[in-house]
């Protein structure tokens, strides 16, 4: 398998290999947590980014509060791997994920869902009526509100508030909040115009929690944000709970829009196979180690070298100038991805290493759970 | 987990999940048999678009030769289930792979590499001659030529000959033939323009495999060819295997260039989860279950209605015209891939049905093999 045991050096990997520089990823999340801490909101981190109940861990120790994640079968790893305070942020449709919810939520009464319509909300309850947990706990439920993504979410203000009414008739859910992910300005490249769009979005989502609140409907979390605009939803008024995820690691696209507050810590450690011209080189990195759906990775240190891949076991590396790319069959080049939530979900493991000495192996334990 | 035992109907799925129609897959294995067996070349699938032994198994019973991987990773799994007639089509450099290549080589005696330098060459007779294997079996070994895709190989004619000079000057290596990948024609949407063009790439390699003979390098095997082009190069003189994966399954993008010849046998079954908008509805599927680096995928039977990813584990399917698009939650899509292969590595299983009742499971075993 090409060694990687703790103690041994980035130099005996194999490759492609996903690798974490352990004191830049301690950094960024020192840094989050200071940048949040001051404004008293809780931190739920997106776990989709790392898909792993060790770095959940790492979070919940360095101060966050719980995770999220996308889908039921991650959050079954997660619950197994005891992080049982999860919400799972995309609504929970269909008989079979409905039964795999509810056999989750047996062994995980802290858990939190979403829903965004009647039918998806009477499915659940109507499961929960037809195979009652003894004490009859109810199922904490956030309506799912769209802030102007427009991806899933109810509409603001009075339709959601007629879900909101809906939901109350349900006796085994408890509407505990609203959840208003503003995805669309995640990578406003501006940051006045990233926090202008944000402060807006944030005064819908807490306008409709005040809306529920007038008409006696409990809200307590108002939960909303990611790594481009989580300290904007922090200071905005009326917001409970942010869930940043790629700050632990980020990548290309983070970079360009929200600069280098936080760092790289992740890479795909790849070496170059084949030199079919000075000015280019062939690396083992195409579709299968690094994601092209939100642009090319980069080099890391290599500056007027570009990448794209050239299929699924390929990518070539090209020098702008003329002349030798400098680069030789048997180099070893970290590449830094393009868009990380995906590039994580290619790999079965990360190599964490300080100084290039490895300290951790990480299962991806929740790689390909889309269920 | 969702149901997914053998007799289970499709309905017991939960999804995101990846299903094979059988009768179409077969159907698909014998068209390709029957349309080159009268050439008399050899059929060497790409084993990258399946990742399955299962399936390997299932094209050799079919007629096939033996198979092609990318990655020493995939050879390992494939010849520790017992398919060991393994062609390697990457270059192996570095190491660690080339340690773990070693060690293959020592149970799997019929393996197949492929080298496009000296030094990736030299590096593995190396290897071999500080690790002797008792009785000194050299390595069955293919030299990798630019035939006009432009990603790796050596360029044809005379500096494939250099290449084979110092590759005869390495004691454990066996040159035994050429291999040249026209990857950059297989999605030429005209028939003509893409049979002419693969005609000019297939001479320029059978006359470097000529020119190699010429000069006493017994060449026996000219191995080229993918899913769009495999007729054409079968019936190319010189020509003596051919390596289409693609075909058992299909994508759009090869239907767009191939035409309905082979027929999509894979779809991701999916769920609508959401209806922002009589016009739209989300579906669990996002980029975490299908692609884009093709393109988009396209549902099955929905004529009007186009797919677009919404992020990692949401996509919305979008009514062309006015009013309703006749979707509501709960309704089941399924989604034909834009790219098969990168499709696939997302993937843990596939549920293989006939008629809607499953028959069998199989692993993607080789899904995430990179290295």
């Amino acid at each position: 398998m090409g060694r990687r045991d703790p103690g041994d050096r980035l130099s005996s990997l194999d490759t492609p290999s996903m690798i974490v520089d352990l004191d830049i990823m301690e950094a960024n999340i020192a840094r989050m947590i200071s940048l949040l801490a001051p404004t008293g909101v809780d931190i739920r981190p997106h776990l989709k980014t790392t898909k792993s109940p060790v770095l959940a861990a790492k979070l919940i120790q360095a101060g966050c509060k719980g995770g999220c994640v996308a889908k039921v079968s991650e959050a079954e790893v997660m619950v197994d791997s005891g992080i049982d305070d999860i919400f799972i942020t995309c609504e929970i449709v269909g008989a079979p994920k409905v039964a795999r919810l509810i056999e989750l939520f047996k062994r995980a009464p802290r858990l939190r869902i979403v829903v965004d319509s009647v039918p998806c909300a009477s499915a659940i309850n109507a499961a929960l009526e037809a195979a009652p947990i003894p004490g009859n706990p109810q199922l904490q439920t956030l309506i799912d509100v769209n802030v102007g993504q427009n991806r899933t979410g109810v509409a603001p203000g009075e339709p959601t508030l007629v879900l909101a009414r809906s939901i109350s008739a349900l006796t085994h859910l408890k509407l505990i909040g609203v959840h208003g992910y503003e995805g669309h300005l995640q990578h406003v490249h501006s940051r006045d115009e990233r926090k202008n769009h944000c402060r807006q979005a944030m005064t819908v989502l807490s306008q409709t929690a005040d809306l529920l609140r007038a008409n006696h409907f409990d809200i307590k979390t108002v939960t909303t944000g990611g790594t481009g605009t989580a300290e904007f939803c922090a200071t905005s008024r009326g917001i409970t709970e942010v869930q940043p995820g790629s700050f632990i690691f980020m990548d290309v696209d983070y970079r360009n829009a929200v600069g280098t507050y936080f760092s790289h810590s992740l890479t795909i450690l790849s070496t170059v196979i084949s030199k079919p011209e000075p000015r280019r080189v062939v690396i083992d990195a195409g579709l299968k180690s690094l994601t092209t759906d939100s642009g090319y990775s980069e080099p890391k240190g290599l500056p007027g070298i570009s990448y794209v891949d050239n299929g699924d076991e390929h990518g070539s590396l090209s020098w702008a100038n003329e002349g030798d790319c400098g680069l030789e069959v048997g180099d070893r080049i970290e590449m830094i991805p393009s868009h990380i939530d995906p590039t994580v979900n290619l790999h079965d493991f990360y190599c964490a290493h300080r100084k290039g000495v490895i300290e951790e192996i990480w299962p991806v334990a929740t790689r390909g759970k889309v269920q």
